[in-house]
């Protein structure tokens, strides 16, 4: 049994100011931070990255925004999938690669909490894998007041803080276990996880 | 193209008082309205219901909990899909049947908003169809505090309404349009929806 690094979107397209506020700015250098971890102990490291079908979007194949940043990229033989949507198990070979390689555990980390690391995270879960999030490498942006489905004049409500907060809620228990960094970061939790 | 009415696990267990409080009362009566409807337009009807893999659950199948409740009872030739984790489509023929009968459209009502609801309109998006929600056909349980991952002082955060409102707004417009029940039993709109 292995535990595998899934690093989701960590792409330079969510840089883009349009984007809006986000939170845990830190969250790359903790991703780049679990990466080295991974792979100094020479655990499986499986790198996921959105590749939109709508040609106008930031993550477009042809636009440079869709390559991984810096701090995050592949090297060598480093696994990258490839998705069009949410869930990196729909489209991709992910769910046969874990099943192949004989991974249960999977500590996951990446962009955004309440689409893509939340639709990846419940459906890993389901399909029977253990989950470890790790709440300080994975990041939310804010909600424009206008898109928001939520009539109520409530600011917080649109705070990425809150909404990743409010996803986290949403996954702790049914869907995984929330972890930090520093917790995954430390061999011992890492190896009784395998 | 056909527009299909999917209604997820609403089983009597989740009557058990130890499920605490819930907001939509009148989440089963509208779902029995919509059912009702779908009947007399002969449109596609797929039950789902969860059947836990743990004899203890109030939803495991040899509990009368698991049973469907009464007001949305399959009748004849009506599909019923049993799934034992949050996702209707995982471990179950229900992609495969929608490919087959060339189904675009879901229309979803069910329990929970949060867990079951929210896994499988996610999934249901990312797979292709178009999604939606009933917002008051669906409905969620309270958490409780021990259990709720915020440690936030903030009673909100626990009550099953907000829970409801907070998972809707992470669907809308990512995954899925929430529509009420009387927008769904507009004829016109289903039609075009088609």
């Amino acid at each position: 049994m292995k535990t595998a690094l899934l690093l989701i979107d960590i792409q330079q397209a969510f840089d883009d100011a349009s984007w809006g506020k986000r939170n845990n700015l830190e969250a790359e250098e903790n991703a780049g931070r679990l990466l080295e971890f991974w792979r100094k102990t020479n655990q499986p490291i499986i790198h996921v990255r959105h590749h939109s079908s709508d040609k106008n979007s930031l993550l477009h194949a042809s636009n440079d925004g869709s390559d991984f940043k810096s701090i995050v990229e592949p090297i060598e033989d480093e696994l990258v999938v490839t998705k069009s949507v949410n869930s990196a198990f729909i489209g991709t070979n992910l769910e046969g690669y874990l099943r192949k390689e004989n991974i249960k555990t999977l500590v996951i980390c990446g962009l955004t909490t309440p689409h893509c690391v939340s639709t990846t995270t419940r459906m890993a879960a389901n399909l029977g894998f253990k989950v470890l999030l790790v709440e300080d490498a994975i990041a939310a942006f804010e909600v424009n007041s206008q898109t928001l489905w939520l009539a109520e004049p409530d600011k917080k409500l649109s705070d990425p803080e809150f909404i990743h907060q409010m996803a986290l809620a949403q996954l702790s228990e049914e869907f995984a276990t929330i972890v930090t960094c520093d917790e995954m970061m430390d061999m011992d939790l890492v190896l009784n996880a395998r």
